[in-house]
Order: structure tokens, then sequence, then C-alpha cells
């Protein structure tokens, strides 16, 4: 039935392995960068596919060093890997223009992560058309739109997005969104880069409206960052924690211990329906200083996309520019 | 040479006018609901057009009443009569899409009021389409879109909005945003509306980019609002105002009389060039309390274009809708 | 060892009862104004105190209608009943002085109330005392602070109260706060109103820094509003949930009941602090539209507040002074 | 009658020089640190005193360079030559507690200096007293405050600084301020250092409610830039602009130049106040990106205060500490 979650390397801890310790169709690479650690996930046929309930394509992980969101030396790091991985994952020749596209909902703080990122994105593509003299050639053309959610606008993100790419035809875009994580360690310290694209507003989403080269006839790379854990995964983790500890600790083969683990997935999840309230579904999980985390987050990937999208400048050039 | 300013009441004032008082090829009528005050300008043909340097069409200014922005009852008295201007100018059949566009940036209070009047308007498109069961029958899909600003998205604002309106074929668009005004007492005081579409960022603009019926091919309808008065054209009719002034102080027919009398419009403007430092064109004038009054405009203006567009719903359920 | 919650309430139903269904030292009274529930809660004497964890005094908790944020006319219903209640608890003479005191953190969204609250309070003392002619003699001075929290100021919240409170000398303090509550569906849906102070930034807290009556020599009045669960007691919460469900399930007598049922409190919280990550210890549990209903709640308790100190004024002509 | 302005600088231009090209009782000194020129102005007794229409005492003046808003070396320029300035002005020992205060209304875009500085203020009193384990012996205990203004609070901000003052005794205050300028170019580009305290919310303001060492019994530091033209200034000084240049275009001693010459500032103030509508008190000059630039000085204006109150840290290790 697939498994849902918006992270690759969540669907991989949660899927069946073969007794090499591997999944089928699936490849995985891990590396450090420094105090970085980097995953490469990569789904390789429709096995690794149905087994990830993830499309065929690379995810890169990116986890980030404890504290860097309070360390604008670390930041700078996480944010030159990510440019780095941007780059592997993309194939830019100079001439291309890009369009980065900020997903998400302003008003709600862990989900505006997007629009807060396309708000520091170098924008040039206006100046490369009206006034080509006064920038450097070497300045790749960018445009950024944070096309809101679907209670905000009425219109799928999808629409607003084609809608725009058919009059200005770039030749890459960039969707920067908030996802959701099931582990609260993972909330705001791990950055993935997909080249399939993304389904806004959901883990799984329907392939109708998904914002991907298949919908949209451009190469589409998307970066997340998981800001939120559902409150109803959290309570279910939880519970799970919990039966695994009393396993543990009951004698092996004693009838606690039985019970403990027969109780099945399924069990389990229509117990906590039964005892969490309804109203459980529209909570969420965040972080007490999520407002500085997200800022700091927007810095280090509108950082890394910008340093990615024009190589002809470094990063002070980039930061006075913005100014 | 045509005039340059975005209020049609301005247009007005500065015109020659003819022996009888009028412009050729323009038709004036005002009249009062209660203390609001409404003037409907037509320009009927290219005389007019050309007089007046604005398109053939129709301008209806609303003036607010003292202290409408601190009193809840002469808003919402506003708002009727913004509602009903309207209803006149559109013919809104039941089952038509509306689409309700907010320019400007978001980031620069004045010129924010487009942005701040989209995120009041109640939406519905989504609904009618997802779930039309859960929702009355006699309410009017309608969407909305903030497109941003040039220097924001590096994209035209009419490509934004040409694009998205090809994917969803609205049947009307109304257009939002803050306009200048050359006085100061207008300020904030003054909704134009109009049904010759908008320019965006500029007094005339130019045709090729302009928001209308002509460029989207479905009628546009523009409310505005002066939010600001620049400040080289406050030192300019402030100047103005001194040279008249001296002038009515001298004693008619004295050197010093012809001498005022003798500065004609072209001198006055190099001079002033030559005094205001060029700083002086990025500078704008506007009140102290500029974000509490533009909250209250964007509640005013919502209102008045949620009431219109659905007539089936009262102000009451509109904004219990809302929140 | 008492009982560590911020709301009487909850307190209340975590206490071990009598035999009659009483807690020794407490009176509760119910009652219903429309669909708005009212308990009152009276610690009486030092028995109370101790059972309850909370000082003696009174403790009046209104439970606002499902919707209550969404509807204006709801929302005034619940004003009103907050005025009532504060009429009740407080002695206010006309010529008394009121500061309202809005404490917490204006950067963290659900801790942001008592700031948001004071920002809609009617202020008059400077006018009174400045411009007396200018303003109706029944108008009663009304003073505020917002103080912040400790970690921004520096400052501990009761110095820099008590430092203003010896300059302005006011006859009384309310005080509005942020709560943390047990439960899940006590979030943002109950208002506690109590005569005992207020300790910033905790559930039981240190007596040497409560803003209250004790610390400065002035009735203070406290009103405070659940706005977050700690995600630590959440699952803590669910953990017990569980262990209960699966005990109704297992059958009575049974080795797998006993073992349940011999799960002492103690040894659960062992286990989830085990367990959980003491990241979470850093986490909160709100809803997702969490700016809107602060936003609401603060307009809810403000009218309510301006009400009960301007008895010669309507809410209408409150809100226009307001704006 | 004294000269009412902010700046010093402007007094001292505005001020009836003798023979040599100075003012009595007034030292001036002039030298520049890189592209960036500071100006030292002492009035030494009562005689400069009542010219300059400014109390005696050492008022500091930092030009900052062409787009230092923009370049974030530049910013760091600036903040090294205030810290410079405040280290020269104060006699800091290493044990001293110092208090910043940021005066200005939160709400209003050009008067929300004050409270922004403090916000990127590093505050460590609390931690010097509560886990001074935790903390470097090196570190300087400082506290902060934003008092907001007397329409927000019904309270005097000398009574709210004067409470708190009391309490914690701190042994240096800082005061940062939004000013008036007199003149467009000097808006935002114009840091003034005195040390003869401040009156909030006014020009000359009066002694009675000065934040001063007067009424503190403290040294009080005030840093202040001017973020506002007042639009009745602008259009008064506009006018002595035009009457000077017609002067200069007239030939010397015809009537029409005898004319302007015999306007004086009394007959210009009147014509003035007859023309202009009142509601141009309630105007403000600005320029158009007031918010990015407000932000900007409140990094360069709090990097200085840090570095100045910290100087066992450098800039980077602050940066770290504050996120």
């Amino acid at each position: 039935m697939g498994i849902r979650t918006d992270l690759a390397i969540e669907a991989r801890e949660l899927c069946q392995k073969d007794k090499n310790g591997e999944i089928p169709g699936v490849k995985i690479e891990e590396y450090n960068d420094g105090d970085i650690k980097i995953s490469n996930v990569r789904i390789i046929d429709e096995i690794g596919e149905k087994t990830m309930g993830k499309s065929i394509g690379t995810y890169i992980t990116i986890e980030l060093p404890e504290f860097a969101h309070y360390d604008s030396y670390s930041m700078e790091d996480v944010s030159k890997v990510l440019c780095n991985e941007l780059r592997l994952i993309t194939k830019l020749e100079d001439s291309m223009t890009a369009m980065v596209v900020g997903l998400g909902n302003w008003n709600v703080t862990p989900d505006a992560l997007g629009p807060k990122v396309v708000s520091k994105i170098m924008v040039t593509r206006h100046l490369k058309q009206l006034v080509p003299d006064s920038i450097d050639e070497g300045i790749r053309p960018v445009c950024t739109i944070a096309p809101g959610v679907l209670g905000i606008t009425g219109i799928e993100t999808l629409e607003i997005v084609k809608g725009i790419v058919e009059k200005i035809k770039p030749n890459l875009i960039i969707c920067v969104d908030a996802l959701a994580s099931r582990k609260m360690e993972r909330v705001n310290n791990t950055i993935q880069i997909g080249n399939t694209g993304i389904s806004p507003g959901s883990g799984v989403g329907n392939k109708r409206m998904e914002i991907s080269e298949r919908t949209l006839g451009v190469p589409v790379i998307a970066v997340g960052v998981p800001t939120v854990v559902d409150a109803a995964t959290m309570a279910n983790d939880t519970i799970d924690l919990v039966i695994d500890e009393m396993a543990n600790q009951a004698s092996s083969g004693s009838e606690f211990y039985n019970m403990l683990k027969s109780i099945n997935r399924k069990e389990k999840q229509k117990m906590i329906e039964e005892i969490l309230p309804p109203s459980v579904g529209n909570l969420m999980v965040t972080p007490k200083e999520v407002d500085m985390v997200i800022d700091s987050l927007s810095k280090i990937i509108s950082s890394g996309i910008n340093m990615a999208l024009q190589p002809a400048l470094n990063l002070d050039e980039i930061n006075k520019y913005l100014n």
C-alpha cells in the first residue's frame, strides 16, 4: 500500500529490507562533508517505486549539524553543500532561465518556508530583459513566484505555476516547500532535494496536480524541509515506542509479552483513532522558537540556491545585490 | 501631451475647460449617498481621451466622509456604496466566475493595499469545484491572486495574470491597486472605479503591459485608492501655491505681480529640478498612521467587493465565512 | 506534592475527591449563560490550597462555545460574559485607575496573547491627565504595559511591573497571559479568571517573582487562556489513554489486565523520559491556524476587559475610540 | 528663541556665526574614518546652549557613506565607528550594568528604530544573575526595555524608565530613538550620539519629561537617527529654496529682487500656514523602501552598541550569541 511520508529517508527506514539489508530497486550512498551528513537515495525501477511509495528518481538528504540555526558559519557551510548538490542534480547551462517557486501558506509560520525563501532569491530576469547593459553578462536570468495555497487563492497551485511557465518558458524550476516529518528529531534539521517534483499539500498527493517535469514539461527540482510533525503522527509514534518498551521490559514468552507483540499496526491505528479527539487532526507539533528557525532555514536555502544559480558571483556579492 | 495622474477626478481639474465649463468628449455626473460624494466621469470619444490622458470609459470616484477610517458604521456605508457602483459598472450573471487581483508590493505599506484586499476576499472557486455540495448554490465562484511587482518576481505582472487567466478562464477580473495622488487631501480618502483596466506601477504606463480587456480578453474593473503623494509632486504643488499666493498679495500691475504671473509651468518645473536633490524622487509623503489606514481601507474595499460578488449573502454572513 | 497545571479546572479533575465526590477546602459552582459554560472554583483554606496546588482564592473558567473564533456574534457573547465575571470578581469604583499588563513573548505566536490584548485596550490615563476636558468624565483612567519576558529584556517581569506600579500607583491590575493546558481540547477554548495573581513563565512558578497583590500591594486579576500543550504532556497523556484502553479491552482479571493496572504513574513517567528525545521538551502542540485564533482571542478578551473597565461606554463606542 | 531641530549639526547650520565663522560657546571638530565623516560638536557654556537651543554637552554626528544600507561591509564599518565613539563618550568599567532603552512606536515604521535596535541587543543581565557559571566572566550584564509611547501605554516614557531604573539600578543608560530632520538628504544617513539625554516625541521637548542624567541619576547616552522629515518642514524648506532661487535669477536691485529679499521668515511661515491644509501636520516624508532601511539601520546601531558594551567579544561571537 506504500508508505506515507514526505521524506525518502523515512520511507527507507520504514521499508522491508531484504536479507542483505537492502531495498530492491533502491540504491543508497552516504557520505559526509565536514560535520554535514549527506544521503543519496536513488529509486531505480518500479519495484523500488512501489516499495518506497515514491517516484523513480534521486533524493538527496542533507542533515544539518547541531546548532546550525544559531551559527552563521555553520549556516554558510550548509548553504555550500546545498549549492553543490543542486549543481550535481541539475544540468544548468549559462543562458538558461531559472524560476524559483515558493510553495506554502505565508500565514502559517511553519508552512511559510517556501515564500520566505523566494523573498531572498536574487531576481534578475527583468533586468536582463529591460536593462541588459546594467547587469553583468555572467548573471543568469532568475524569476520567482509564491503561488499561495488552494485555500487562499481558490486556484490549484499547479494551474498558477503552469500558466506562468507557459508565458515565460523557464528552462528549470526549483520548488521550495515545507514538509511534514514522522520524527520530531528531523524537524527543521533535514533538507531533501529531489528531481521528481512535488505535490503541494500532501505526503503522497494526487498525481494530477503534482508540480513536476511530467505536468510542466520543464525539469523540476524540489527542495523541502520538514517543519512540523502532525500531532496524530506524534501520538501514534509515541504509542509504538511505549508498546515496544513495555515488550522489552516484559519477560519474553510471558502472556503480557505475547499480547503486546500480537498488537498489530491496524489495531493500534484503530485504538488511536478511538482515543484521540478528532480535533487532533488539526494540531501540529513545532519547536517553540519556530519563527526564528524558519527565518534561519530560509537564509540557508536561499543562499544555497542563489549560489547554485549564479556561479559567477560569490555569496558576499549576492548578499550585497539582495540588500 | 496629456495629464499625468492616476485619478480621473484630478485629470478633470487640470484640464482646459470650454466656455461652458465643460471638457469636450467628457460627461460628468455628481450625486450624493448620505454624506458620501460620488462622481461619474465618462470619457466618450477620442477627443476626451486625448484631453484627459485617459482611455475611453467610465471612472467613478467615491469620496470618503471624514473619519471614515475610524468608525465601523461609516466604513460599512462606504462598502455599500462601492458594492452598488461595482454592480452598476459590471454585468454579472450568477454563474460567472470572478477573479480578484491585488496589485502592488506587500513589502511597502502604502503599496500593499491590493494584496491586503485580496487576503480578505471570500474565496470559493475551489469549493465549487471540489466540494460543490458543501456550499450554497447561490454562491459565486471567486478566486484571487496577488502577483507581486516586477522587482520582486522578475516577471511582468501582466504575464503572471495572463498566464493564470488562460488557465482558469474567469468571466470578470477586478483589479485593486494603490495609486498616487497629486493632492495630499485626497490620499486615502478617494476610491476610484474604472472599466478601462490599469497599468501597474505608473500614472499613465505603457499600453503593452496594461491589465485590461484589450490584453486579457475578459472585462477588467479597476478599483484604486491614492495612498501616497510623490514628494516631488508635493514640492511642486507647494511652489505653485506660493507663487499664486504671492501674486494675490502683490498689487496687480506691479513689476512683482507681472513677474510672478510670467513664470510659466516649464520654468517652474526646471527650477524645481535644479533645487530639489535627485533623491527626492525616491521619497513619498504618507500620513503617520499609514499602517492603520491601509488596514481600514482594505476592509472597506474587500467588503464592497465581497457584497458585489455574492448578492446571495449579507455582510455578516460573508464575515462569518471569512473568519 | 501538588498538581502542575495552569488551570484550576484541570487541577480539580486530577485531584483526589472524597466519598461525596468533593475536594476538601474547595467549593465549586457551575452555571450557563446561553451556550457558554462557566465554572467557579473557590479554594477556601490551606487544605484546598495544598490539594489543588493553587493559592486560596477564586478561579472562574469560561468555556467558549464551538466556532466562537469564527463568529463575531458569538465572540461578542463571550466578551460580555467575561465583562460580567470581571465586574463580579473586582470591586471597581469610578475614580480608580486600572493598569492592564500583557504578559508573554510577542515573538512566539501562541505566547503573544497578552501583548496582543493590551494593544487593543482603550488607553485613557494620559488623556485624563493632560487633556481632561477633551474626554468624558465617566471614562476611567486606564494604562497598559507589555513587559516582555526575561529572555528578551534580561529583567524579571515582576521588577518591571513593580517599578512602574510604584510610579503610577494604579488601583487595580489586570494581567493577561497565555497558559499551557494538559488537554488538547481546552487549547484556545477556555478563559480562566483568577484573583490570586500569576507567575510568569511557569505552571506553578516561584513565589518570589509572582505578580500578585502580595508582591505589588494592589489587587491583581489574572486572565489566562491555554494556547499550547507541551509535546511531552501530550505524549504522556496519549500513553495514559492507550494503557487505559488496553486495560478496558483485556479481560478483567487476566495477567495482561493486572499488568496494565499495576503500571503506576511514576513508572510511566520514567518510561516516557527514556523514550522521548530530550528535544521534545522544546516542542509545543498548537492548532495549524494559531495566528488567526490568537487574533480572535485577543479581540474577545480585550473587548471584555474594555467593557468591564468602561461601564459608561458600549462596545461600539469603545471600538470607535480604538480605531 | 532657539532653534527647533533634533540634530546638533542642523542647529549649527542655522545658527548665527561670528566674524570668524564660529559660534560662541560651541567647539567643533571634524574628522574622517575611511569614507565616514564624523563631527564632534561641544556646547561648552550657557551662551552656546542658548544659541544652539541644546543643552551643554557633546554631540557626535556620524555621516553614513552612500549605499551603506546595501553593503554589509560598509554597515560593519559604520558599526565600528559607532562603537569607538560610544566608548569615547562613556566611561564604562567592566562590572557596570548597562540598560539599552528603545524609544518610539513599534507600529509606525520610521518610529520603530528604537524598539528594533533593542530586539537585537545582546541581553545578558539575567544570565549573570541566574546562571553566572554558564556565561563568560568578561561579559557585561546588559538589559533592555522598549517602553512604547504615551499614546500606546497611557504612561509617560520617563515614568516607565524611571520605575525600572530604580529597581535594577543600571550604571549606564543608552537610549535609541528615531529623530526628525529638516533636510531630506540627512534622513537615514546620519547617526547622532549625545550625552545630554533625550526628550521622547519632540524636537526640543519639555525638560520635565526628558530622559537624562538629571532626571534619572544615571549617565544617559542618546543615539538617534533622523528617519523622517515633517511634510510641513519639507514644504517650508522648498519655499525657501524657491524664493532664494528666484532672487538669484532676478537682477540685483530690481523691484522683484528687493521684494523677494524683503519677505522675512515670519511672513513666509504665515503664508505657508494659510496655504497648506491643516492635515499636512499629520504627514511625513519617507523613502519608499523605509521598511528595509529601518531594518538595516537597526542592525548597524545594535552591532555598534553590542561591540561597545562587550569589549571581550568580537562581532561574530556576538552574532552567534544573538541567534
